[in-house]
Formats: structure tokens, C-alpha cells, sequence
């Protein structure tokens, strides 16, 4: 047998998620850990090891036909080591600078003629963008850490200070609302891109996706999968990448980027012909990619996120309350420690009655996180 | 975390197929398997063991919430056993008998008031079933194995010498065509059908699938799923169990009984908003069922089945092909050795065009068994 085997460095949600369509295709998984109970690390082979430990990450991934990432914060030096070696990574160093570096990343976006907001980087001293910015960790920020609202001069001086680096400032926007376009390409350069999701945020994390946009453009809709071909072929992806946008009127203005599978697509599991954790797989194992038409008018996507309770917690006993009143509602357990804001499972459904959808995702996200008392 | 334990007794393809919504529902699965190189046991949890040790199966069943089966080669002494400590097992002892004793099935049939072929219990002596008939090993029979065409009385007692033991004979029908209908009960009593299948055979083998039945009345569709119900309820079925039915012009004849999750039902994993896989984890762990509507106006399942072939058997290569070819088409390995007449795996293509997706499915499955030369 020649099957191939997909080493996966992380092994929380993300890489849980590649484990049914590895399966399906007989793709063997093997995963870098940080803990025997992370997420996948509780279902799916894996060795528990340190990333800052360069040898034994080499000596997991010699065992690989190809190795990836479900994370960004994986060291360059890493990478490069495994590059340098022979070893097949992908998205590639230099790819996934993008993801890494935000400085990088806006100067890339600028290079391939793709909108930005106005931004500069902040060392000190006067800026050109009026108060109130926004600031940025150039690397190592994520579900809202890392990106800070500055009111003030005085703000930005001690968050400098603080944070004792280099920071990106961009104007805030007073956008409309916020998209995101998954995208996937595999290294002969053959690339699909799924319909343009909506993505409903809280406190800086995302709650709920609606896919495709209610009520947006044609046009608006194809220059946001435009946007996300042109990054995907500019900086040479190879895998699953999200395009984070804003849209104010009908201007689109990129926010993020994250080369690997993401929240933002995990309707496609059941929402479309191929899964963006079986596209990530088919991409880096330079496979033809599958189809990413929809299966049904809408996808609603919930996240369910941990708030602070007194309840035990238990995410299986609304198992009985809510698969009696949807029988529908396609239920993802994440088998993480529910803890405040954390990101513990999600719930997806399909139908065309976006307003039941969306009403039945949200009560289903509350009742399992705990915020509808029984 | 309340999250249960689910104990699979085999570990082949059917429990290979229980383990991506266990991923996704959360519940932990453990396998009873016969080889770690089994297909399930290469990717879940598992023991390796021997069924007819009922010792080291009850200390494993002791560690489950419930145990299921995925094959019917189950002694009867080992399932008591452990219903006699307390442990749940589903399907029952008693349910479970008629799927493996071919008499007691065909007497339950006549006692429900459901069709059976003509038959009889043959222990030597006059038959008042006219040649050609169908003779059955009562017990140990699946795939074909254990069914036989018999043409004369001189053929029928020299089978009965070389199996020595009672034997089910059946009138042999001239049907139309065969199908099958899924259906689902949890011990609660909620109970839900699929849209009833065309099995297409092949030498005793279903080879291809189609769903729902094309160009079958509504009548005979709705009597069909009401068989399977009746049957359901009448032995107590909790699980997932296929109803094997001929269909003679407008009459219904009851051919065989599997409890548990089935060929016929493989279309389901997307075929379906609940596959058969969940729905088995669902009714076992008393959850109620999940919704049975189709996603597509066609779901069409091909079995990929080993062939006399001097080529290499590898699976994995002709993915380039056929994922070129038709990006919409879902592969499952289950990772078996290729074997001349063994299931090593299925595609399956949801659509409209049926012509189209059945001549693609059958080039699918031609072109990874290695019968279509590259």
C-alpha cells in the first residue's frame, strides 16, 4: 500500500477535525502534541513533544510523507529546519511568514495591489493615522488577542512600552459587517475557493458564520473570492487559507489571513461536497481538489464558547433537549474543558429558513454552553 | 465529562464507519477486535481478543456504557453473559437472534404477519417446495456464503450430509429486483426509516446502490419502510438493522435481516443529514434519532470489491485519476488487503442525473478494483 502519512503539528480542534476525511481516505495521520489529552491528541495517533525542542520535531517528521500545521505559532527556524532537510511542509516558510508576521503580511497584500486599511509600523515616535487606531502584535495574536483598541498617543506610548516591540497601527474602520473566503491550493496550483461566509463576531471572537452572505452583491461576493485567489496564488499557498475582509459599502478591505483550516469554514463539514479538513488534506498531498459547492440554500455555523457559570459543565445531558427539538442540528464536541471564552465545540444546520436557522443555532450554542438555564 | 463509552464487539469496516461521528458527537469508542491490523482497530481504540474467551470479553464490556456489534458471528452464550452481569448490550440476545438463526427469523415473519417466501425447515426427508429452490445454513450465512441453489432432491440431501445440520429451504423467487430498507429504534421506542435502496447484485454481492428506489410507487415504497418498521418494533430492535426485501410486480417478500449498520446504507454518510453510523451511536445510547431526509435527489454507493488481478492492488494511485475526473465523488477505504470477491472499499455521488451518476460510480469502482487497464 502507498497511502501517505500526514504528520500535523497541533492537536487541538483543528487537527480533530482532519481525522474523519483522513479516515474515510485511508490517509494516515500522526500528530505533534503538546498534551496526550489535547483535542485529537485524545482520538488520533500522536507523540507528545515540545516545538522549541528542533531534534525531536526532525525525528517525528522523517516519519512523514508530508508534514503541516493546525496553529501559527510554530517557529520559522522550525520550518526551515524541516525545509532544509528535504522534508515536504507545507504551507511553506515563506507562505506562512504571512500568517506569522502581520507586518509582512500588509506590505504582501500592498506588493499584490490588494486593499488594505491604512497602516504603518510603530516604533515609537509620530504616526500618521488618526485616534482611534487600531494596534497590533505583529506576531503571536489570535481570536482577538493581541489586537488592541488606542484611544490615545499616550495609549499607543505605553502600550509600546509594554509590549517592548515593534507593533502594526491600522485605522479603524466603521465597517458594515465582516466576511471571511476560505480558500485552498494545492502546490500544482489548482485552486478553489467556497462561497463567501458571514461572520457574526462577540467580543472580538466569531459566534456564528451564515454562508453564503445574505443579501450581499454579486459582484461584492466575486471580488471577495478574487481576493482570496490572488493571495492564495501570491504568496504560493499550498492548503486551506481564511481571508478575513471588512466591507464598508462596497469596499472590501482586508483584515486577516490564516493558512490553515479556520473557523470561518467549518460549515463546509456538512455544509458542502468537500470539507475544508479534507480539502487542507487533498491540498498538501497534491491531490485533485474536491468540489466546494454547497449542499443546501444556507449553512449556520454556532461556536460554542465557554462563560463563566457555576454549572458543571456537562456538554453531553443537552444531548437529549437538543436532538429531540432538531433533529437536524449536527452537533461538533471539541472534548475540551469548557473554560470562559474558550472555544469548546460547535453546531452547524442546513435548510433555507435563514431566520429559523439562525435563531435554532443560537439556542442551541447557549443551551450547550450553559446559558440557557433548564 | 458524562461523555460514554460505547464498546464495538469487531472492528472491520462498519466499525471503521462508527468512529468519524463518535469524533463528532464526542463518545469515546473502544473496539473488541480479532487483529490490531483490523480496519477499525488501525485507527480507534481497541482490545484484541477472542470471542470465544467470554472472560476477557466481559472484563472489556465492564469498562463500557453499552456494547454494540458490527458483524453477526456473535456466540448467543457470550451476549447473555453479558446481559446477565448487567451490562446493556444492544441489540438484545433476543433481538439479535433473528438476525443469526435464519429459522427463528422466518417464524417471527409469519408470526408478525409479514411475507415470506414459501418455506421450510429441512431435516432429510420429503420437501413440498418444488425444485429449483433456496437452501439456507440457518446459521453463520452473510454475502452469499451459506445460500445455495438447489435443483434437485438428489443435490438437497447430499448438501444436508456435507452441513449436517438442519437447513431453511425457501421457494426460489423470480423477483424484479431487490431492495433494502434501514431503519433505526432506540430502546426509548422512537424509531425512523431511510428512503428505501436498490441493491444492485453481483454473484450473491451487492455491488452498486441507488437511493431512493428509482421509478418505484409510492405505495409500494411506503409499504416496504412500514415492514421494516413493523419488524423493528416486533423483535425490539435498538440499533440500526438492514430489511433485505424482494420485490415481485406489486408484492413484497421479506429476504434477510442484518442488525446493525449495512451495506445498503453506506449512502447515508452523506447521502443523509443522519448517517447510519450516528443514528446506531444515537439508538444505542438511547439519544433520540437524528433526521432521516436525503440531501440530494440521488445518492448512488458502489462497492469496490477485489478481482483476480496480477496488478499491485494499490488504492491509493488512481486517486489522482478519479478525483481529476469527478470532484464531486466520495471515496472510503477501508484499508483491507485487496482479496478476489472482498470489500475493500466504496464511492459514493449524490445528484440528479441518474444515468450519469451510476455510470460514474461504476467507473469508480472498475477503475480502484484495478479492472479498468490505465
Amino acid at each position: 500500500m502507498t497511502f501517505p502519512i500526514v504528520g500535523v503539528i497541533g492537536a487541538g480542534q483543528l487537527a480533530r477535525m482532519m481525522v474523519p476525511p483522513a479516515i474515510d481516505l485511508g490517509i494516515y495521520l500522526t500528530l505533534f502534541a503538546s498534551d496526550s489529552k489535547d483535542s485529537a491528541a485524545q482520538i488520533a495517533q500522536h507523540v507528545v513533544g515540545n516545538l522549541n525542542e528542533t531534534d525531536s520535531v526532525l525525528k517525528w517528521a522523517r516519519t512523514c510523507d508530508v508534514v503541516t500545521f493546525e496553529h501559527e505559532q510554530i517557529p520559522q527556524e522550525l520550518i526551515l529546519a524541516m525545509q532544509a532537510e528535504g522534508i515536504k511542509v507545507f504551507p511553506s516558510a515563506s507562505a506562512f511568514s504571512y500568517s506569522q508576521n502581520k507586518l509582512l503580511m500588509r506590505a504582501k497584500m500592498a506588493d499584490l495591489n490588494l486593499p488594505n486599511p491604512r497602516w504603518e509600523k510603530y516604533e515609537g515616535g509620530e504616526v500618521s493615522i488618526e485616534f482611534p487606531l487600531i494596534a497590533k502584535s505583529v506576531t503571536g495574536g489570535y481570536d482577538g488577542r493581541g489586537v488592541f483598541l488606542i484611544s490615545s498617543a499616550e495609549e499607543l506610548v505605553a502600550l509600546y512600552r509594554q509590549i517592548n516591540s515593534p507593533l502594526l497601527i491600522e485605522e479603524k474602520l466603521n465597517f458594515d459587517y465582516e466576511i471571511a473566503v476560505m480558500v485552498a491550493r494545492s502546490s500544482h496550483g489548482q485552486a478553489a475557493t467556497w462561497a463567501p461566509t458571514l461572520t457574526v463576531q462577540g467580543d472580538g471572537i466569531c459566534t456564528q458564520t451564515v454562508t453564503p452572505i445574505p443579501d450581499i452583491s454579486e459582484e461584492l461576493s466575486s471580488r471577495a473570492s478574487h481576493i482570496a485567489l490572488t493571495i492564495a496564488q501570491g504568496i504560493d499557498l499550498v492548503g486551506v487559507m481564511a481571508v478575513e475582509i471588512f466591507v464598508v459599502g462596497d469596499q472590501l478591505i482586508i483584515n486577516e489571513l490564516a493558512l490553515r483550516p479556520h473557523n470561518s469554514g467549518h460549515w463546509s463539514i456538512e455544509g458542502s461536497v468537500t470539507s475544508q479538513f479534507e480539502q487542507h488534506l487533498r491540498a498538501v498531498l497534491d491531490l485533485p481538489l474536491g468540489d466546494t459547492s454547497m449542499v443546501a440554500p444556507y449553512a449556520v455555523m454556532g461556536n460554542v464558547i465557554g462563560i463563566e457559570t457555576d454549572k458543571s459543565g456537562d456538554l453531553y445531558r443537552p444531548y437529549l433537549h437538543l436532538m429531540a427539538r432538531n433533529p437536524r442540528l449536527r452537533i461538533h464536541q471539541y472534548m475540551k474543558q469548557l473554560r470562559p471564552g474558550r472555544k469548546v465545540g460547535h453546531v452547524t444546520l442546513l435548510g433555507d429558513d435563514l431566520l429559523h436557522l439562525r435563531s435554532e443555532v443560537r439556542h442551541a450554542v447557549d443551551y450547550l454552553s450553559g446559558a440557557i438555564d433548564e
